[in-house]
């Protein structure tokens, strides 16, 4: 493809873009498509010979599209959202056309430097604390792919700082630059004894970070009477445990706004805790919730004060709730070389003269990956289209819409509310008032609500997510409708809880005709 | 941004790009900015009020392109290459536009599909075996970020697998579907008495991985004899002496063309070694080099069959010479299940009735992130757009180029090369021949390489990449250049390697000037 062509090509995909939103709202959010539906439909192998672009495009609105379940639709309300905005796509096109893979420094300052700045109006954004900033020259932030990577990186870096805490303890002594070398000794004692911690609610990105280390994640029990966070005299408990079994506790995943029911972890008291476990490092993943921090009404609750002061690293997704596209999961550090002294291998072909200089960041040292997508100018333009004020607003819509709908639950004769709403996520169920015909013992609301998530998944201009709330009292099978879509008003929020309400009274009727016949047939 | 405006920005933001391009052979390769030039223009905060795009986009090309060292440019030879293309430009715009984290099928089907498709349509193309094909039902592929996550991605798979068969050797059954749960006491035993192994030439990435699983990485040397090609009897002796000491042999990184010059390790021996020890897992890395097995004649030298027969899994970045805008790595294994078993943690939340129903792939499961990017339409506009054959014109461009070149230095009066010239890669150094006046000892090869290396790296037309060779024999300072890319010519190759013989004379007069000079002295 020449110039040319690119330049008629591109402008052919703005358009089938703007076609596309100009749609959005009147398709199906799920995609219509059964397993296979595009494998069978595609050629086994590529073609010998290059093929007109007009036709490849062409096909992807023609064998594309019709599998995509679209996350920008105003009826997207399962998993937490995934904005993308308009800003974002041209970003990425911008990235691409400049495209490298941003190890180093010399890769692209453009690319390193922006994401620093960026990380820190994000950063100050959300009012972390100055420890966190790139510009104290000691913390600093970097834009992973994912939560997961976050989490993941949080756990090597937490590893390798509790064995050179314990290196310490042994008798090693810190070279002059402060590094310390963990003897393999240290290694053969304690690598396997080391321990994660998180709660039942903590999401799998817990516990398979944990199964990628091969060491064990306790996942703590949480009660519903507090909301299910996570409390401080749990993390004492459980450490104290494995202490007593000779193991070494050596990171916690603390959760801000958990996938299940938005539950905000108690920072406060599992911080007071581990001051008595020099040992462990605690990570904050505050994937989905993280953003809402840029509304300072709501900092208390989502207890910032208590991160800037006990965590070690913080997570959130701006490519959840935050306007900005797939993938940009903002990861910040209170000391860099937690990273750096974790993940730093220079072989000679990757040495520079600014980074032996000592006045960059080479990014590749602060993740495990070595190449990296320009991201930041996603957020870059994001964060100046719509200014802080901007992406405030866009976030008191969402949970607008969820007060909003925790009313209209509320008032319903068939449904109750399971745990406070957290910001824009509503969970709920089904449950029948005791002034309904319909009765139905605790023990089978489970049932009847499998019965209706089921009945809603078989439906494709409805999408919304099922949860299980394990805790100590008991196990609730719920749904979740999460809110914050970029196109979303409340109108679709009311459409799509008519088609709830809708399938929860047939689920009760046939509960009710199941039951008579059964008590016919005894 | 609304459509209109959004169609707006997007026409202008395809005009900016084809004045990239028109443009990009006039602008010195390497970005022509000092460390903080961005951090100093941008204000410390994100702005409180929304601004107009016009404005961001024109700081675009104000702000960044100033700070971008230009991968696509022609006279790019540093590192490898990392193309980018229009095709993967415009999927990279499509593919925001549906953006999604594709954890699941359901996530969008056309992401997981897709994916599934391309995967093999590369694998069938660069003649990987069957056993690598998605198609088998047991083995199959997966795009992944880089060659890091790959090679990280296939660490865990081999560490559980091998704890897997070290629980059986210790008497655990499997269960009725085969599966084998690690028992705990297992973990304690051998977790941390396994060993990784790759050469000396392995990329940091095996060092790295090793690191990030607390392990330990053996660099096993090589020689210059060899071709800096990793042999099986030093694998064998390697893996003995661990043995000796009790320790467990789980992971040989192999690779396929190397990055500091391209050498090829040999597969076959290495293979035939590693039957003997069940519990070591074959990973083959031919991030750079593996896309040139789309070229038949270039098998045999890539030991393609032997990989084919021996390698559990490996790894070809199309990201780098493969015309795929970065991120595209592809990652094929032989079973599926070394994935799976060691990374799916399935919550109640990411449950559906199509992953219960074991009727698609959730590609979360292959990989150690839960979310991804939609990448595998990069992959499909390009193969399709050049087709099989314009694939392999464009590789076999860069190694023609790589060929021609090395004629002019075999010709050249100062320089040698150090190593055979592997496809597109060229490893040469400043080394006057014997009939020139100046002389340099061995010794002083490695000081007028650093000298000439540092001057060249000062200016901003000309990039190329350093290394040293380690082997039994010497470690010897070289210079690599890496040929193509998209758009370079070999003209463009005569461009720099000009700028290197002037370069190489000036060092060589100051060498003999100082010489001359502590002769007078003396």
């Amino acid at each position: 493809m020449d110039i040319e062509q690119f330049r008629k090509a591109g402008y052919a995909a703005i358009d089938s873009i703007c076609d596309y939103y100009s749609n959005i709202s009147n398709v199906p959010v799920k995609a219509q498509v059964q397993p296979g539906y595009l494998i069978d439909q595609l050629p086994k192998e590529a073609p010998e010979n290059g093929q007109e672009f007009d036709e490849i495009s062409k096909d992807f609105g023609k064998l594309i599209l019709p599998g995509i379940t679209h996350w920008q639709s105003p009826s997207f309300f399962a998993y937490f959202p995934s904005n993308s905005t308009f800003e974002c796509m041209l970003a990425d096109l911008y990235s691409a056309s400049v495209a490298n893979p941003g190890f180093n420094w010399i890769c692209s300052p453009a690319c390193t430097e922006l994401e620093q700045v960026v990380v820190e109006w994000a950063a100050r954004m959300l009012g972390l604390s100055e420890n966190f900033w790139g510009s104290s020259g000691i913390g600093g932030g970097v834009i992973m792919g994912s939560a997961s990577d976050s989490a993941f990186t949080a756990a090597i870096a937490a590893r390798e700082k509790a064995l050179r805490q314990l290196s310490i303890q042994n008798g090693v002594k810190p070279a002059e630059n402060g590094q310390v070398e963990i003897p393999d000794s240290i290694r053969q004692e304690y690598g396997q004894k080391l321990v994660v911690y998180g709660s039942t609610q903590t999401h799998s990105i817990g516990a398979k970070s944990a199964l990628m280390l091969g060491l064990p994640f306790r996942a703590i029990p949480v009660s519903a009477e507090d909301q299910y966070s996570l409390r401080g005299e749990s993390v004492k408990e459980a450490i104290e445990k494995d202490k007593q079994d000779g193991l070494v506790p050596f990171l916690v995943y603390a959760t801000i706004g958990t996938t299940s029911t938005g539950a905000i972890d108690r920072i406060g008291e599992i911080g007071e805790v581990l001051k008595e476990y020099p040992t462990v490092f605690l990570h904050v993943d505050a994937a989905w919730a993280g953003v809402a921090n840029a509304l300072p009404k709501y900092r208390e609750s989502l207890r910032l004060q208590e991160v800037n002061e006990y965590a070690d690293s913080f997570c959130t997704n701006f490519h959840k709730w935050g306007l900005t596209t797939f993938d940009c999961s903002i990861f910040c550090v209170k000391n860099r070389q937690d990273l750096t002294q974790a993940l730093d291998v220079t072989p000679s072909y990757l040495r520079s003269k600014e980074a032996d200089a000592g006045t960059v960041i080479d990014y590749r040292n602060w993740q495990p990956a070595l190449g990296r997508r320009f991201r930041s100018i996603k957020l870059w333009f994001v964060l100046r289209s719509y200014g802080i004020q901007g992406f405030q607003k866009h976030l008191e819509r969402g949970i607008e819409h969820c007060d909003e709908l925790a009313k209209v639950v509320e008032s319903s004769k068939n449904f109750e509310i399971v745990t406070k709403p957290s910001l824009s996520l509503l969970v709920f169920r089904l449950k029948p008032s005791s002034t309904t015909a319909v009765q139905v013992d605790d023990d089978e609301l489970n049932i009847i609500n499998q019965r209706l998530y089921t009945n809603l998944d078989l439906r494709y201009d409805v999408f919304l997510s099922q949860t299980v709330l394990h805790s100590k009292e008991s196990n609730k099978f719920v749904l979740r409708l999460a809110m914050g879509g970029v196109n979303t008003t409340f109108k679709d929020v009311e459409k799509t809880w008519k088609i709830i309400e809708e399938e929860g009274e047939k689920v009760l009727d046939d509960w009710e005709k199941q039951k008579k016949e059964l008590e016919i047939e005894s």
